[in-house]
């Protein structure tokens, strides 16, 4: 079987000027089949102000009224990821920009409102808007575009964080459950390696401390970590992906730096 | 040859619900192999209002400035171009986004500034900004879209007026030019139909007779029409995309209501 990396890459790292061009480099001279998956929420949030627009965030995710639709619709769709693939073509790479509406590829359906515990520890019911939880992917389709047959050229795909409901509408979607969907996707036809990437050297005991990478998390010392107050924030929906993406067939997950994509660094995600 | 319908439809149609709605069933419904191509102007600066960035035109063409990118780039590449395919994926059609860099589909080169003839009559030295003129188009990789393959699914492209200079940086592109260069491009593989669609039916001898379509215009009417000033403004560098595709291998040129893609109606170009 092919191997493919799919590797998912942080707003913080492509809204950055320097950091967006390491990442392009290094994910333009990694070799084989690939795909990238980027967020945007700095860009979004910031767009969202100069029109007036509030960005309100609950556990990390993004309410996501019809304006702020709007908004990351522009930003994700449009504004960050054309920016990532000129960026790649400039280095050779035959990037195609993605949502999930494109072909099909990713449908979802809109979140009902859903009970929520807050920072505070109370439990609020809390309508997420127009965000998308993920129902089929069509990693055939993906594939077809990822593979190089009779004459069709191989295309690398750079996805948005933006799914579809198959009735038209657009919807808001985790950056790091497209990538996970993506991967998990992919399995039938690649050995998936799934990489999260960020401006952090891996998964650390001690956030101050690079020097703290754990290099390796089971579902029993992720428990513990939870349970440790290690491991939180925006880290456990990145970590629930992780798991759920080994368990459903994707060979290697690995949360890295962006600049060691290409290297066997960082927390690998055990079963 | 296999025929194919390249479709480009206005800014005013699109972005307009109602007029949209119709747009994408008349689209929808129209057999065989197409390519839908849309403008967006007026989202562009109804959003670039919004951010407090000023539009200005010279010749019906904007000027790109470094923000005015940013709009339009979320404009067309995100918001027009994502709610379209959202909007055809609903009726079945397997809709792709593209803008020029996707692919590398629709290479260009930044305008250099350039002497221009203003509405007054008095030449002036304009910097268009971020304005790609169109350099290469490749027919082939669209056309492997396009076609079913060996299990790979057909898709339909919706394009948007954005191009790349293969350096990274994304362009601005007018509409109808994209249009002219998708459909030219499409000749090697296809017999190709371009229609110019809109809120009018067709090229009119008189802008407030619906009545008056002019059927046909050849290079010797269109002189005698541009010299009686019947046909002026924006259908002036329409007309002249109409007339480059047609002597360039496009089979059939119209340009029609955006009611009326399917039917034999309009006003036709021919050499």
């Amino acid at each position: 079987m092919d191997k493919i990396n799919v590797i998912k890459v942080g707003g913080a790292v492509v809204e950055n000027e320097a950091s967006l061009k390491e990442l392009i480099n290094q994910f333009a001279t990694m070799p084989g089949y690939k795909v990238l998956v980027h967020g945007g929420g700095r860009s979004a949030t910031r767009i969202a102000a100069q029109l007036g627009i509030e960005s309100r965030m609950v556990g990390g995710r993004r309410i996501t009224d019809e304006d702020m639709l709007q908004v990351v619709t522009m930003v994700y769709g449009g504004l960050v990821n054309k920016r990532i693939v000129a960026a790649l073509q400039a280095k050779g790479v035959n990037a195609i920009g993605l949502t999930g509406a494109d072909m099909d590829i990713i449908r979802s359906h809109k979140r009902e409102p859903k009970m929520v515990t807050m920072d505070d520890g109370t439990q609020e019911m809390v309508d997420f808007g127009f965000v998308g939880d993920v129902d089929h992917a069509n990693g055939q389709r993906l594939a077809s575009l990822v593979k190089a047959k009779d004459g069709i050229e191989a295309a690398v795909p750079v996805v948005a964080p933006l799914t579809h409901d198959g009735m038209g509408n657009i919807l808001n979607t985790n950056a790091d459950t497209m990538a996970a969907t993506v991967a998990k996707a992919l399995t039938e036809e690649f050995d998936v390696t799934l990489t999260y990437c960020f401006e952090k050297p891996g998964v650390m005991a001690d956030a101050e401390d690079d020097d703290s990478v754990i290099p390796s998390i089971n579902t029993e010392s992720y428990a513990r970590l939870k349970a440790d107050g290690i491991v939180s924030g925006g880290m456990i929906p990145k970590l629930d992906n992780a798991f759920d993406s080994i368990s459903s067939g994707v060979k290697r997950v690995v949360i890295t730096h962006f600049m060691d994509i290409q290297a066997s660094m960082g927390t690998v995600i055990e079963k």
